[in-house]
């Protein structure tokens, strides 16, 4: 027989809800994009409300906020740009690697603002998280400070996008960053610049 | 027998999609906040893939962009704002007032960032919508330039919040706005300023 491993918990909770965040991601895009018929509409919205109703049998109170594993990892499962259990988040898979932070995306039908184009909010939202991502240290998040967003052109849909930042420079518990997003073709489209603080 | 009242393509559109993108904003919810017992989840779960399937029995192409109703007023219904059938947009209904563009919502733990807090990306997201219909024009849309906004304290989730812009000056086919989020006290947590371009 194969030798047991004990699973934590946090992994068991991962590989629950990893797969039905995903579910409810192409519900989003379902959702927008459906021109099925007005009893398929019908009917998926039952199965819908079913499913709020099994899910919502025990909720805890609030937002999910910042929780912590067994061996102490912080986990922001909710977190509207990176969450694992948030539907909302892309999500966002933030790297460090020589001083930058990136994260590649590809963005479909639930973030257009203009027709085919990536709102510029949801630029917005990608480079202030990774901006931000720039100047935080363990134990100690990063909140925003200023942001100013340079749009030079389109961002479209449905291509690999590569949101980077850097540290310009550092000034006690200030981080100034810049960042841009660019296109499966190399060419920025947004730049970015930011101020981050850390409370002390 | 009641008079039969001719309902439009739209409104029937409208009828059959608004109640089931908010029936998905609550799942979103619940898909970050349950603490339901393993089987209910494995349950939604599969509830959730039929109706996948059942809304993706015909799929439009590409993304909702920009559409018209038989009257020819436009419908935005796909955008990650404003959208009626986007489960991302809270929506936000934006109102225009002798001179301003304002929005009130409130949004839940789909939006967070820092614990409690909404997402600085949400935001931004926020302003750049509300900022921006400070600019827009029937049938000339505008696109964001630049926008900086200053964050001077935290945006709280579960309370009304006030998003609103205003023309600061005109220059051509640039609109400068400014604008700022304030809370459920009228406390000001967010300044944003922008410029908006209208394609000529």
């Amino acid at each position: 027989m194969p030798e047991q491993v004990p699973v934590s918990r946090a992994e068991q909770d991962r590989a629950r809800y990893e797969p039905l965040t995903s579910s409810v991601r192409r519900l989003i895009d379902a959702t927008i994009r459906s021109e099925a018929d007005e009893q398929a509409v019908r009917q998926a919205h039952a199965l819908i409300d079913q499913a709020v109703a099994l899910l919502s049998s025990r909720l805890m109170p609030g937002s999910f906020g910042l929780r912590h594993d067994t061996d102490g990892n912080p986990m922001v499962w909710g977190n509207v740009a990176i969450g694992l259990r948030n539907a909302i988040a892309p999500p966002l898979r933030v790297h460090h690697q020589g001083g930058r932070a990136w994260a590649e995306v590809t963005l479909g039908a639930p973030y257009e603002g203009p027709p085919g184009q990536v709102h510029g909010g949801v630029c917005a939202l990608l480079l202030d998280h990774v901006l931000g991502a720039t100047a935080h240290r363990p134990g100690a998040p990063a909140f925003t400070g200023t942001i100013t967003l340079r749009y030079l052109r389109a961002t479209p849909l449905g291509v690999p996008l590569r949101t980077e930042a850097w540290v310009d420079r550092e000034e006690g518990s200030k981080t100034f960053a810049l960042g841009q997003i660019s296109d499966h073709d190399g060419v920025v489209t947004v730049r970015g610049e930011g101020v981050f603080i850390r409370p002390g």
